[in-house]
């Protein structure tokens, strides 16, 4: 039999995700109802993952429901707004039961974690594809943009880069590498953790704010334009697995894609603040730059020659399949 | 040249949209910032829209640009919500810039009208798939819900039912029909009219609405599920076209879908109330029926008789096509 749209998002994800006291009216409505604190901006972002284009279509369902919302937590964490509601749109080719209810546990359990209650949603028939919408508060005239770097700012980055990269080629027999590097890897790909503790404790600290989704030259450099600036990278400074720096392979880590981390710059005065902030936060950061008033991204070596980037990261348009 | 995602909403939808002072940052960072104002309620809806699904493959893409949105502002005139701010993901199969500049001129047509701005957007490669969300302001607590028609209030619809299903018809070499009939039928299918102005001023008249989009019969079920009521319908008093009469096909204007005209109930004593606001928005509507409390959707046909349905509106796993 099969089930309308209706059904689906009741039957699925209904209960799942927590009750908040801002959701006046949630789904079942022709719209859901929603209350902004008086003082916050609405910070919303809306992502849409295709199946053979942004995920392996034999996915395990509860992965990519994790990983769904994920990616659209960390645009929440690269503004350094905290997360309220989410949307969720489904096409689905058909109605398989067992695929959605490991897809809505993948996907509750998260937002659960996150403090997120899904609002709103609809499914359809159609090729497998997944929109989301997120929706946090940010304090008015405190979230973290593009635009703010400045001549001498630091540049940092959360976390490891690269190892997402190095995660898909193990999935698709391009590298080999033996247990638990392998699954570690695999998981930073298909299980990234949005950051949004960082994110939000940034505020006030951090000049400028983005999440490394499609590679850190391709997101710094929206960065770079955005604010009118250049930067110069310290190649060594890079913040990177046993396993990606054996590659010995720069694209990785600079163009890679799928890292969820934040990149962020700040003025070189408050490093003091950050270091004890990433202490308490339990998520190491790294300083691996500077801003220039000259315009350009140069990649230093360790030798002080300039590395050449073979790739700018992904580029929606072409599979990276 | 492949364009990327930031490239492809910035260079056809950036600058069509109105500007509003309540986006503090729109397209072009992680989020777009957004003010609702005090004292309102936040409505938003997602939907999708699937080539093969709910639209011809060759469909004209200004046509479906505007159909696209119109759909979703419909939600929002269900809700007795005044539009704010629209987002769009889109996934397509290849970058065709006659198609994304065609698309975007619908588009914005109606965003204009409506003073709706464009804040947020994706593109990606896919199968062609449209998701949007709209967003909306509504007065704290005067929504109009589906939960609150009670027995006794009256049944009524704006405009007319039947179109949209006959015009699908005629485009599928289903239906024949001589000219100026067919192109009007048509352009109620491909260009449907959100009731923004009626629905918001419903508020505080209507005891409960709904947009038709999968038919009255599935719709008003759903007023009649929400709010635990039956009703009975007077099916000569639904406003038909004389093309959709001459079929004697009641299949068209019950389950046909694709209207989205508002149905909505109010009790008896303020229906002196609605006629004249009917008279001042240039939109004919129409008493067809009444909610009774025992549950169950009669249909009384002009000599008293009961119609019994074929079909219940449009199930979304099952193709229209």
């Amino acid at each position: 039999m099969a089930l309308s749209e209706f059904d689906l998002i009741r039957r699925y994800f209904s209960d799942l995700t927590p009750l908040r006291d801002d959701v006046a009216l949630g789904i079942g409505d022709d719209c859901a109802l929603l209350d902004v604190p008086e003082g916050m901006e609405l910070a919303v972002s809306i992502d849409t993952l295709v199946a053979g284009v942004h995920f392996l279509a034999d996915v395990e369902p509860e992965t990519l429901g994790h990983k769904a919302l994920a990616v659209n937590l960390s645009d929440l964490a690269a503004m350094g707004a905290e997360p309220a509601w989410v949307t969720l749109a489904l096409a689905l080719p058909e109605v398989n039961e067992v695929w959605l209810e490991a897809f809505s546990r993948g996907f509750a359990a998260l937002a659960s974690r996150a403090g997120v209650s899904l609002v709103g949603g609809d499914t359809t028939r159609g090729p497998l594809t997944l929109t989301l919408q997120v929706h946090g508060f940010v304090p008015r005239g405190s979230a973290l943009r593009r635009d703010g770097a400045q001549p001498g700012d630091r540049i940092c980055v959360s976390g490891r880069l690269g190892d997402a990269a190095l995660g898909l080629r193990l999935l698709q027999g391009e590298a080999n590498l033996s247990e638990p590097e392998r699954s570690q890897l695999i998981d930073r790909l298909q299980r990234p953790q949005p950051r949004l503790a960082l994110g939000q404790a940034l505020r006030g600290l951090a000049s400028a704010a983005i999440d490394i989704s499609d590679g850190l030259l391709a997101d710094l450099g929206h960065i770079l334009q955005a604010s009118g600036v250049g930067a110069r990278l310290q190649l060594a400074r890079l913040p990177l697995s046993d396993a990606v720096r054996r590659t010995a392979d720069w694209d990785l880590p600079l163009a890679g894609g799928d890292d969820y981390e934040l990149c962020f710059t700040l003025p070189p005065a408050e490093l003091s603040r950050l270091w004890p902030l990433s202490e308490q936060l339990g998520l190491a950061v790294s300083e691996i730059g500077e801003i220039t008033a000259a315009p350009g991204l140069v990649c230093e070596q360790a030798d002080a020659t300039i590395w050449r980037p073979s790739a700018k990261g992904y580029d929606h348009f072409a599979s990276h399949e």
